[in-house]
Formats: structure tokens, sequence, C-alpha cells
């Protein structure tokens, strides 16, 4: 299920998120957790379960598990799911044994990061399923957590939607600032055209219909239509006729992303997946004895 | 109104947050930002102002104005409202001017991490003021995002809650694990105060009354009664007696938080706070010529 | 004269280039420069030039100058010439003043980068003016030196080339083992273009005139045509019919470039450009009293 | 033996020790060690034991033999005693074996590092035994080697001896700049109590017996007594009659520390712990052949 | 034949050479390969062979196949033939097998690497053998590729040449700036044997015969004569007489070498080594079936 | 006073030693300093001097001042006295003016630093004086706190020391295991001295007058005479006769360095000084009102 070149590059991104994570734990555990290392001592053993309180799409799985290998090479990590397993709650998705000490320590920053991926998946997952029977495709944005977008866009493709560009460097888009700069939609176009690589395509974003003719006629790749209604969405898509791929945005949410992909449009794209998806609500059950 | 000790310590903290902040702009910005520098030249400049299309409580304007200063220093950027203030809709909270590749740049970053750090504020705030007529305080939890932590927990500050031990080095917190392990709250409490730092208050997590009884009786200087109801917090706060600080924990809420601290308990905590805060709708509007 | 995205930018990249640029001075310096340190107190004054011996097109300013004020911020250190310019044998392109220890200190470190830049940037200028008279735009390619490749994709711009994909996340380009793993040219253009972002073009490597035609049928955006003939450009072009962006490439040099670009393709991309220019004879002249 | 929280820690502090230990190597080793890798070939191995010229107590184990494993995962490294361990004189405390060169690149920063800590654990014990018969407490400070706290703070332990706050983050301390700034030691008790975690006990620094009074009454949960004399040390455990700790500092040293722990406080504070301790003299012997 | 103190140190430069990879790999691939990830899923795997299409003396088997560790663990590298061997066209030298996406996303970074190196040696094998019939030894120079001097002064030792000082500290080079700073040649010898630690040669350049008769008499250890004509030489040998070192520098190249080096000097050292060396012409072929 | 080739040279180190010292502030500061943030608002300012209690050699200034700076640059730092003054006691050598919360976060950081190097420049004056009247130069060794060496070889030479080799990488000192490997010390100065760079002296440690014969006749550079007696020491300078430079090493200190100096050899070399040195009595007086 999940799609998007993002999935299974865990490993390519793997130093770069274990750098990240490595912060984290320094982040909550300093110098050492003063609770746990008066209690047990570094040879005690115990095992943990994680399972949801509610049923979640699953991402976030390398990082959880690397978080208690970071920690101690010595502590076995299992998933029993995929990322991008529509999964029931109470049902266990990791299974972890090893040192007490190293379970408690990561277990907050682990959990921190899992609730926080499974929420935007899980989100995604309920939007891409409102879109079943048209062929518009969910998008997401970079209005992402900074430092962990990597992950967050992952999470996108697990639930099911499709990455738009992962920063200001792999795509172009050109907004009203930049049209004004130039003087019109047109002569922006040709400029980005004359500069940027031809390997990326130029999306422009246009308000109005008649700005919408404008880009298609400068021979833009991608028109952003941002905050169109129904029916101007509608309007677009048949003055397009199919020349520019056409990208809906704007307040568009679970309730009005059906209809909103109903108007032909080939994209949606929704800021809400990565920041304002609810956390799912997880839990580390351990077995200490 | 911002208190804690949190507040204010921005440049203390300063060279750590640079460090995530200038991550954070490598993430979005890459090699470059392949648009604005085929449109901007260099050294075009523009202007912008940033609001709130909602009322909000200010938190982050440390992390926002640094972010376009590490872009490019000659950036000018003016604080027009304290961390801390709450600000009506449509009123700026900050100035910038300098070239416009360094704003446009720098905007997506600065407004993810500010959008986080406002919510955080404003939903504090409201909790608060539920609070108000009792002597009950609020704290935040760890349930933050990793790697924001300072952050957010500052932010807690600037709503006015208070905060809870940073992480798992400069508090102790004896859980149900903890407590197994040695075989009772006593032992627990008795081992842990003989092996951390005397600088240290020794708090227990207790499910049940009978429990509460064992720390008080043990010595504990904090008891987290948690997910307990209404009556058994009241009960609490009977039989502790003033000699251990409570504090209540487990799925509270803006709606049920006035509730709870009218029951007599020192301290209500929610992770909620840092963990499901909506972002506030920030807007950074350019004048580019 | 300098285009492309990554020309200016400087400013932008600088905290990256920055880095780069403190590990080089780390590298060649280590604990101190024991020479000039027995010989001149740190109070010793000195003034510098640095001019070729031979003309050049100059690139790698930022760096050059922003290695001196790493060492030592008081250096004053002044561009006369700027990136882009082609300039005499003899005549100065930077002038700097400064601590005698600061300037002899960094002068292997900056002039071992400038050579490299300028030599990239010169040969580009010379592929370039081969290409007058055509439509066709000169690329680099990923064939760079590890770690300075953002400073030497600027240098092709300083010469008035075309930047190609700046790495494997901002451009698609599908090579023979990606083609033969699914089968054939149509259905991995069509993997491709429904796991990438929409921003980024499907850019596809033929080695025959019968690939090109099931790359084009395929709906790819851009066409490689790899060590092609030039009459098989030629055939390319034509076969093509302006519906795919055409790029030439292999063992492409100064004295093909001209006749390859003639045969009516888009582009030419030449790895020669950033691995095999040849550094330009440059000199820093001191005056130490 | 050794107790306190950071004992045992190793694991969870691991990855920054071992950045700290990697910069200590590259200090040392630069771009390598000219003489033996002159004269020997990387295969040539060697074995190696480390043992006392002196008895001392064994601290930094896990550095010493982590600076060989960062060197060459292929060294083989056992340690024959544990850390906290009274170690006679010529009795080996471990064994190496593995490539020479790695042996021979490791050995100077290793025991420059093994030395210092083994001499803070064996002082410690010798103060921990001049408080036998008491209940006093031997604490340390934050008097240490910069960067090396964590594991001189582990050492004190393994000595026998309790940590104080690690830094300046996870515990109070109010000196008399505090003091003055409030006016008095019962409004800076007061503001303390209220802005800082609740998990944090509130220590005041007094002078006089007077202040201590003062201290007491404002409810402090710690008094520092400095430099107070035996007599006054007397009155000041009288006074207190248990309702704060008491922790005496000032020039004790081991000629003193067993009269004032006598005098009946709680703790003795003592920085020569970490600051003054004598290397302990420790010998590598390698058996190249 | 790889001769000199970098030759087989790879293991113990390794972490720093690690972390120059790690970063190169991160230019190459930022967020992921998005074409390789569309296309091969995680569990595909391939097997690789590198071979010449000209003959080559080999280095940087290190970092090439250390590329790919870092990339993915579980890829198997083995090399086939050793650092400083000639190895003929077409003969494999590397075989590689393992994750598709992790050969793909490592092949430019890591080819980049070696055929700069591989170059090195390869010309350096050439001088080397232009000297052969006297005892004069080839040198490099600090005039390398910033950040990858280590591997470059190994490809040298590959080559058979030796190295001069690694970088500005730990060798003394007198230049004229020097020398005019203090009034003379004997002053500043004077002034530097004084200073530096006397693990250290004292070097001087020196520009005439004048100057080498100074520099003799002031008891420089080694003298360096900068652009002498061949005539001049061998009369600074027949003066030298054995007491000093003879080092000839300036413009010698693969033609001139052999004719300064029976001049009798004891060194020749040659920027052109690491600066203007061709890149061999390497291929990485692969089989993902 | 201060000499050597260190002394002076913080601006160029100063980079990598502004990366210590921030990882040191944050060691002692974390997330804050929580009394300090309790109780002082961030506009309060305060005023401090430094003094000794004690007379003592000044070294270390650089970094004293800079941790202040690094935390807040608007604190205004002045030194008093220059790095290797004598300076009496209640004598101040700093003035600092800023933050209250800057100079409170930073004094245990900078005074822990600074009592250290002034300990190691207040011994080496003394060993420095006991010298007078020889021609004999006190060296340090690699007998450093690791990651503080160049700070602490400065010290030895603003002590009037001068510095021996600063790592494995910029002297070469053949010691028995080398010479056992290779059979003899002959051929292990021969094997040196065509392997490593021609700047480099070669230095052999030997531990007998038969010893020391074989090495003055292999050519070597150095002698290292390990544990000589004094007799044997007057023997070996004359057997030598001037060909080697001699240095005596083994146990020396303040009683015994004049004797040993007084025998003839060039140099004494003495651990103790980086190792043993006692910490001078700092103070840091504030001013907050």
């Amino acid at each position: 299920m999940p799609t998007g070149p993002m999935s299974g590059s865990v490993k390519t991104l793997g130093s770069s998120v274990d750098i990240l994570l490595a912060m984290a734990l320094q982040e909550d555990l300093g110098h050492g957790d003063v609770t746990t290392e008066a209690i047990f001592d570094p040879e005690h053993q115990a095992r943990a379960v994680v399972f949801g309180r509610e049923p979640f799409v699953l991402s976030g799985s390398y990082g959880f598990l690397r978080v208690f290998q970071l920690l101690d090479s010595s502590v076995r990590a299992e998933p029993l799911a995929r990322d991008g397993d529509l999964v029931p709650a109470q049902v266990p998705v990791f299974r972890l044994q090893g040192p007490t000490r190293a379970l408690l320590a990561g277990e907050r920053t682990a959990l921190n990061l899992l609730q926080r991926l499974c929420g935007i998946a899980t989100l995604t997952r309920q939007m891409v399923e409102a879109l079943q029977g048209t062929s518009c495709r969910l998008l997401d944005t970079r209005k992402t957590t900074p430092l962990w977008r990597a992950l967050e866009k992952q999470a996108v493709c697990h639930g099911g939607g499709k990455n738009h560009r992962f920063g200001l460097f792999d795509g172009v888009l050109i907004k009203d600032n930049h049209v004004a700069s130039l003087g019109g939609v047109a002569p922006a176009v040709q400029k980005a055209r004359e500069k940027v690589p031809h390997t990326l395509k130029i999306e422009v974003e246009v308000e109005t219909l008649e700005e919408l003719v404008e880009a298609v006629h400068a021979g833009a790749d991608v028109v952003l239509l941002d905050n169109f209604s129904l029916e101007d969405l509608r309007k677009a898509v048949e003055i397009n006729g199919g020349r520019c791929l056409l990208e809906a945005s704007g307040g568009i949410n679970l309730e009005t992303v059906g209809a909103v992909a109903r108007t032909g449009v080939d994209f949606v794209s929704c800021g809400a997946l990565t920041h304002s998806a609810r956390a799912v609500d997880l839990t580390m059950e351990m077995i200490t004895k």
C-alpha cells in the first residue's frame, strides 16, 4: 500500500536519521536516567511490546526501533507489522528485549516520534480513502515539523499519499511575489525555465481563472489553484484541457477533499496532513521481571 | 505573564537552538531555492510582516527571527510583541527587511516552528485560565516533539504554565516498573534517595489510594496520582494532609482541568499541551517591490 | 554572464560552505603554522594581491575570501572582480590586508580551492563559446569533486554553462539498469511517473534510435542520447520532432562540442567540465613589510 | 562498592563519551602515527597488559578499552577487574590483543584518561574511609575537568562517594549573589520555589549561623555551610534540628574530613576530589613479537 | 611497491575519512535517489564489478568500498587488487554484491573519488620510473584537493612517491616572506630553531646560489631550490657538498623530472602530482537481474 | 617571556578551541541555569573581576574570556594582564561586565579551565628558573589532558618551556617496541628515515650507554635518554660529542631538574608539567548590584 519514492528508503536515509535520533536521545537523557539507574542494575533485563489504544496506520518503524539500538546494541527489536499496515487496537506492532535501562531510557523518545508519524499516516489514509473513485492524488506540503520532514513525508507515503517537492531545491513553485517582481506569469515562467535545471518542472501558483489562462499559455508544467471554489476548480479543469497538471490547494480537509477531487484536478495538496494530524495513542508495556 | 525557569533563557540556550535552526534550514533549502534564485537577483530587497489570522499567545520569537539572521546577517528583524503576549488577529508581531532571497528562503522553516510554539502557548493560556481561583499549577510533560523540547517548554511558560522535569536526568519519577522490581514503593523510594543527588526530590507514581498511603509513609516528596477519579483525588488530598506535593495526571483536558484543580491537588500535568496543541494560523506577508 | 540557479546563491549556501572551508583549514593548519608562528608576531600585518599568470574566468570568490575571514575576522578582503568575469593575466582579482599569520595560514587552502574553480569556469567558457550560433545549452554532470559540488556547479554557471540535476534527489534519470529491471522503457517511465514528485521531469537514457522511439512514445520528458554518432544525433532530432528535450552525452570535448550542438539537440552534457579542467596558475603575492 | 546513579551507566552515556574519545584520538594521532607506520606493517599483531606501579581504585574501564576499539574494531580488549575494585600494584587490569598500530596509536590517549580517573577514585576512597563510623556522605562538586565531568563523577562513585548536582540545570543552589539581589534568603528561596520545576530541591549557601536560621525558616530543603569552623558546624547541626539537609563545604581535605563529618552534618563536599587528585602511575606493557 | 608513512594507515585514519565519505554521500544523495527508489524495491539485489578502460595504478580502495558499507552494512565488498598494484585495462579491481539501491546510490560518489586517486597514483608511478637509476626521491606538495589530502598523499605513496610535510604543522619551510621579515636567511633559521619543536627539521627556500650558501652556513637542515636551471642545480649540489638535503622544485613535469634528478639533488617535489593528474577512466558494471 | 610556536596562535586555533568551549558550556549548563534564571531577569547586569589567592603565571586568557562571549556576545571582557605574566596574589587579571545570567552561567567552566592552565604555566616557570645558568631547555610531553593539549602546551610556553612534538604525527620517536621489532636501533632509524617525511628528525629512546652509541652511529638526530643516572647522563654527553641532540627524561621534578640540566644535556622533558601541576586558587568576584 505505501507508495512514493520515500517508502523503503530508510536504509539510505539511515545515517541522517540516526544523527537526529541520537540528538533526541541526548535531549531526553542528558547524563543519564537518574531514576532507572538508581533502581535497576546494568545487567537487569526486560521485555516490552508496543500497541495502540485505537486502530492506526503504522509509520516510523525504523526510527522507533533504532532508538533502542543506538542506546544499546544488545537490544533485540522485532517489528510485528510493516509500515503502511492498518493495525487494530491492542495488537502489538513491536517486541523488544534487552537491558531494562535501555528500554526505559528510550521509551519516551521513541514513542514521541512514533505517535506523530502514525498520526500522519492514519490521517493520510483517511483522506486517500475519500479520493477513491477518482484519479486524483493526495499530496503533502512543506508544512512539516522542522528536522523531521523526511520521516513525515515517508509517513504520508505509508498512508497512501504522494510527496510534493521535498524542499525548495527539488521543485519550482512560482508564487505571487515571484510573478509580481517580473511583471507577469509569462516572464516568470520563461525566466525560471531558462535558469533552473531542465530536470525540474515549472509550477505556478494562480489565484484566478485569468491567471490560469496566462499560466497555461506561458507553458507552465503544473498550475497550483490556490483557494479556488469548487465551481472555479471545475472551470479550471475545463479551461486547461489537459495541457498542464492541476493541483488544488488551500484549506482542504477530510470533509471537502472528495468533492475537490471530483472536479477533475490531478492533485490536492493538504498542509494539515503533517501539521495537524492528531497523535495516535500508543503504549509501551514492559515486563521487567 | 510568562513564568518558569526557561523564560528569558534564549540567550543561554542560543547556540544549541542555532544548531537546530541551521539544520532545519538545510533540510528545506538544500543547495538552494531554485525558484527564487532564478527570479530574484541577490541584491533584490523586500520587507515583510507576520501576523495571525486568529488571536494567539506569542512564543518562539527568538527562533523565528534567528532563522533569517542565520541565512543572511544583513536581514533586519524587529519584534513588535513579546513572548507571552496575547496578540489579536491581524496585528503584526514581526517586521523584517532584507534580501528577498533570504526572506523567501527562511519563510517556511520559520513559520513551521512559530505556528507550533504559538499553538502550545495559546493552549496553555486557555488551560491556565481554567485554573483561576485555585492554587493549582499547570505542568507540562516529556511528551514533546523530539529535538524541540527546550522551545516547547518555554512556550508552556509563555502560556503561564510551569515546567515539569526537563528530561530523565533532572528529576526522579518512580513508576510501576521501578516499584515492581524492588517489591514495593518504600524500598524504591529508599533506594532512589540513597543513590540520586540530594538536590533532586523523589516523585512516585501511584494508581490507588493504598499506594498513595505507602508513598507518603515512605517519605516521597511528590506523588503523581495517575488517572484518579475526581472523588479519589479529593480523598487523596485529604489522606495526604499536606505532607507530599500531589500531581494529578492522565487524560486531563480543557474541559476537565478546572474540576481536577478544585480537588486541591498542587499540580495537574497535561501531555496534550505540547503534543496536541493546534498550530496557530500565521501568515508572512511580503512586499517585494 | 553567469547564469543558472546557483549563481549568486553564495549567501544562502554560506553556512554549509563555511563548514567545509573550516575543515579544509583544519586539514592544512592542524595545531598551527609552526614556521610562521616562530617568525611573525601575532600583531604583524601584511598586504597581498592575487592574480593569474594566464587569463581566466573567475569563480570561487566567496570561498577564497571567506577562508581568511574564518581565520581572523580582522582581515580585510576586497574583491577586485566578479565571479564570471574574464580576467587578463597579471590583473589582481583580490586585495587582502590583515595579520600576516592569517594571510600565510590561509594562502594554500584558499588557492587550492580557487585554482580549481577558476579552471572549471574557464573551460566552461571555452566550450560555451563553441556553441555560439546554436540554441544548444552546455550542461555539467555529477562527476564532481566529492564535497565541492555546489561550488563546482556554480563555477559552471560562472562560465556560462547550465546545471544538470544537483544530485540523485532532484532529477529523475532512468538508466539501462532501471529499464532492464522493469523489462522496457515504457514501464520504467510509467513507474517513475507514478512514484516521484510531480515536480520532477522524467529523463531516460537511451543507446539506440529504437530506444529513443520507445522513450518518446512512453511520454518521457527528456531523453539522454548516450554516445550517439553525429549522424544518429541528427536522426534523433528528426525522429523526436520536438516532443522531448534531447541531451547528447558521452566523450564530448572542446573539439567536438560545436558539431554536436549543430545537430539540433537541446543540450550537451560534459563530465570533463568538472573533472578534467586544468587548474589555473594563480599567485598570491604578499607584502609583509 | 561503587554507588551513585552514574555507576553502570556507561552504555547509556556511551555515544557521548565515544565522541569525546574520538576527538581525543584525533588530537594525538592527526593524520597518523608516523613512527609506528614506518616500522610496523598494518598486519603486525601485539599483546599488552596494563597495571599500576602503586595500588589504586580502578575507574575508567569503558573509556580505556573503547579507545582501542574505536581505532580498530579487531582489537580484543579484556577487563581483568571492575570499576570500583581496589587493585594492588603490578596486578594487570586489562589485557589487549590486536594490530600493533592500533595498540601503539591508542596507548597515550587511553592512559592519559585512565590515570586521571583512577586518581579520582583512589582519593575518593581514601576520604570515604575517613568517614567510616558516621552517616555523613562525601560529595563531589562542579570543579571538574571541562568535557570529562560525566566520567569524573562516575569515578567519584567508583571511589564510594556520592554525586552532587551534575550541572547548573539539575539542582538549585542559591549563592550570595542571588540572595543579595533579592534582599534576603527568604525571598530568594520563595522565588526559586515558584519558578523551578517541583522536582528539584532548593539548596541555599550560607556563611553564618544567622543566615542558617533564616534559610531554615524560609523552608530551604538543603543548606550549604560554607567555610564553617568545626564548632559552628556543631552549632548548625543543633540549630537545624533535622529540618534541612546540611552540607559542609570549603577547604575540606583528607586530614580534616573525618572531624567535619563527626559534627553531624549530612554531607561534606570536596572540590579537590576531581580537581587535585594525583594521577595514578600506570603502565601499558606491550609484547610485540 | 607503495611506500611512505601513510600506506596502510587506512584503519587509523578510518573515522576521519568515514566522516568525509558520509558527507559526500549526503551531497549526492540528499533525501534519496528518487529514480532508483521508484523502480527498485528495497529487497532487490545486484552484483557489480569495477574496472578501468585503461591501465592504472590502484589507490583509494578503502574509500571506494567504505562508501557502500556506509550506505548499507549488508553490502559485501571484495577487493581483487591491492593499492599500489598496476592494473591492466578491463581487469576487475572490486566485486560488490548487495541491495541494488545501495549499489546505485553509492556508485557516483565512490567512482568520483576513486578515479581521482588512481589518477594521482598512476602519474606518480610514471614520474617515479623516470627517476630510476638515481637516488633522488619524488615528493608531493600541499597543492592537494581541500579535504582529501590524506587520501591524495596516500595515493602518492601508492605510486611510489614520498610525502613532503602533511601541512603547516609538521614541517618548517621558511619562504621569502619569512626571510625578508627578519632581514636574512641566518636569523630566520636561528629563530625557527629556537621556537619550533626540536623534532622538526628546518627547511629554507632559496632562489639563488648566494642564498643557498647563506642557508648552508646558517645550519639549515634542508634547502628548497626554487626554479633553478639544471646548471644551477648542478652547481648547488657541488656547493652544498652533502651538508644539507637539497630539494628541487618549480614546474617539474614528466619530461623534465629525470634530468633534474640526475643533477644530484636529493628530492624533486611536484605539485602537479596531486593537482593536475588526469582522472582514470573507470567503470562500474552492474548486473541487476 | 612566553616562547615557543604556540604562543600567540590563539586566533589561528580559535575555531577548534571555541568548539571545545561550547561543548564544555553545554556540559555544565544543559538546558539552563535553573537557579539564576529563577532569580535574575535577562536584563540584569553585573560586573566581575578575577584574581588569584596566590601568585601565579597567567595562561588561558583566550579561553577564559571566550567562554563568556560564546554565552552572550554583549559581555565586555577585558584582560588586565597578558599570558606569561607573573601575577601577584589579589591582583585582578580580568574585568567582566554584562548580563548577570551570562556571567554566572560561564563562571565555573571558565575557572575550571583557567586554574588548570595557570597551574601548568606556574609550575613550568618554577622549573625553568631551576635551569638558569645552563643552556638546557625544558620540554613538555604528550601526557596532557585529553582534548586540551593545545592549550596546555601553550601554557608550557607561557611558563617559558618549549614544546616537544604535538602528537604522534609531527615527530618521530622510536621506542623499545619499535627497535625490538626490527632487531636493533640501526635498522629502525634507517627504516624511519626512508619512510617518514624528510621534514622530521629521527629521535630514538635508549636505556643504556651501549644503545646510545648505537643510536649515534645509526645517524639518529635526537636521542632520548630514559631514566639515566646523573653519572650516566654525564657520560652520555661525553660519548655523544655533540653529534646528536640529547634529551633526558624520566621522573624529573623541581628538585632534580637543575642537576640533570647541568650534566650538559640539551633538553629535559617532564610529564608532570601537564599532568601533575597543582591548580591555582582563583576567584571570580561578582558585583551584581
